[in-house]
């Protein structure tokens, strides 16, 4: 940014440099970003990771050997994920426009075109990624892009999932900022097994981003927003209560008892991510899905085309509002340091 | 075909023909394709399928009111299904010329292209189908697959999954024909959540299919190929006990200890999808997967580009090898009647 900013800002450019600071630093709360060594930067949980003489990161297509990682990935400040390639690809072009970056958005290339596991978009400061459906696709990716972005020496990096989920008790098209991603018995935990071992982890996540999440809903139009608890199911049918798999051995008042038990533990949509995104990058992430039915009416997915690819762009519309709002309060960082 | 045979190979075609019946048999055993009503049709364990007007298939882009199922896919007889999108249309194109059908292998069309989540490719009577990474991704293909085989009234359906998993005590690139799915425990089950509830299943596989697979791999140069269990797990690293996650809390010898348990379980690789592969197929199903790498010796999937491709290709020529015999008996079938 070139031109200079007038006096009469400069009180608030200070404002937004206080907020940014108060910002960031809820971010380094997190249990994979402490400070340690270098500030906020991204950390790893692993000690075996210093010893190794080349990374690969496999499902990525990327490697410490073959690729300049801090050199290609160094300025990532937030990163989206999100189950479906194309939804991704899209939200990448989409974020392209509103930061208003220079060059063709229809030109972006994917950085993991040596694999068809995911893709992968990078878009200035932000990061698009697919994931896969399911919590041991998603898994896979996050070990990788953690690695990734600790090999690329990045810092303050907020996360979000951007997905689609089944309502439980809203109407579709709602989009549900996650307070607690919960398991099938409705607690805030993920289950991992280690060596033969079940342990348990903790799915808190931030709740100063979902609050300002809900903030920007309300600057927005036809973006119905709700905080809620997220169920995160390994499974979409008889997981899910749903009465029309391939198989089925209970009755509709089965499924409406467990689908009431779960609204009154505060379960607002089902999706089947969540646990372990929350598990994994904790309180510098945040869970954004839209609600594509409500389940409480029925099972199947059955709005026009049209009507559901309109649905799934709210939470693109809505986290690229966030996103849009600290990237220009970082600038105007920047002008702020230029000015004096 | 319109030739006739000649009679001294009519002794030959009956055995053949005697061999098909014992062969097809077995298939019929399975719990999800009992003989209910068609004889041998693949059926689905939900009664409310029968009372929905329409059944919307999500995430294959399909459905029994835009689609007629029985004429697009009636004749299906075996279906391949794995977990690169990029392998399973390579499997559809190979074994396209592998079974001389008539057309270009090169212009075959992704059935579910209105959708990213999965691809599907049809050949002749053969189904090849991505299915991602991970049970939950699996299970969501797995429903609506046996659901659509069941509106095309399909009958005798054999079905494979071709795979890459890590070897335990095994050179890289053995192919490891599954004799039992088996979990974290190294038992056969699978744990399913149904309402809230978790309950178990059984994973056992057919034994027939398996041992012929091997009977194949000896009439095949250059696949070496052994019958043992897989052990599937729902997460890569920490799940598999590789240390080169982004997180890690255990030693080598922690790993090597849970490796060499494995081993004395008869676990001789592990992947990530057998266990609800099994559990829904049951014996009219076969897992066959190279390892990429030995696990005793490393986490990391070091060997050249080429060497994985070459790899990879080895189930997809094991199963091609299996249907092909299959599909020439059934062709002998045919002539047969044709001759009387």
């Amino acid at each position: 940014m070139d031109e200079k900013i007038d006096a009469s800002n400069k009180v608030q450019t200070i404002q937004m440099f206080i907020n940014l600071v108060l910002f960031s630093r809820s971010f380094s709360e997190s249990n994979l970003f402490p400070r340690k060594g270098f500030q906020n930067q991204v950390q790893v949980k692993n000690p075996n990771l210093e010893t190794m003489e080349e990374d690969i990161l496999y499902h990525l297509s990327l490697s410490t050997k073959t690729h300049n990682l801090p050199e290609m990935f160094g300025d990532i400040k937030f990163v989206c994920v999100g189950g479906s390639a194309n939804r991704m690809k899209a939200f990448a072009q989409f974020i392209h426009k509103e930061l208003e970056l220079s060059g063709n958005p229809e030109e972006i290339t994917d950085i993991c075109e040596g694999t068809d596991r995911y893709c992968m978009y990078k878009v200035g400061p932000v990061l698009s990624i697919s994931h896969g459906m399911g919590v041991p696709s998603i898994s896979i990716m996050l070990h990788e892009l953690i690695k990734l972005l600790h090999h690329a020496q990045c810092q303050d990096v907020v996360l979000f999932r951007l997905g689609t989920s089944g309502g439980v008790g809203l109407a579709p098209g709602t989009v549900v900022v996650t307070e607690k991603a919960v398991d099938y018995s409705f607690q805030p935990q993920f289950e991992q097994v280690v060596l033969g071992k079940v342990i348990t982890r903790s799915t808190e996540l931030d709740e100063e981003v979902a609050s300002e999440l809900l903030q920007c809903s309300s600057e927005l139009q036809n973006i119905p927003t709700v905080i809620g608890n997220t169920m995160c199911t390994h499974d979409f049918y008889e997981g899910q209560g749903r009465l029309d798999g391939a198989l089925c051995s209970f009755s509709h008042e089965d499924k409406l008892e467990y689908l009431r038990k779960a609204y009154d533990a505060g379960v607002r949509n089902i999706e089947m991510e969540s646990t372990v995104f929350a598990a994994m990058c904790r309180v510098c992430a945040a869970v954004v899905c839209v609600t594509l039915l409500n389940r409480f009416e029925g099972d199947q997915i059955k709005s026009p085309h049209d009507v559901l690819v309109e649905y799934q762009q709210r939470p693109q519309i809505l986290v690229s509002h966030f996103i849009k709002k600290i990237f220009l309060f970082y600038q105007q960082f920047v002008v702020l340091f230029s000015y004096n």
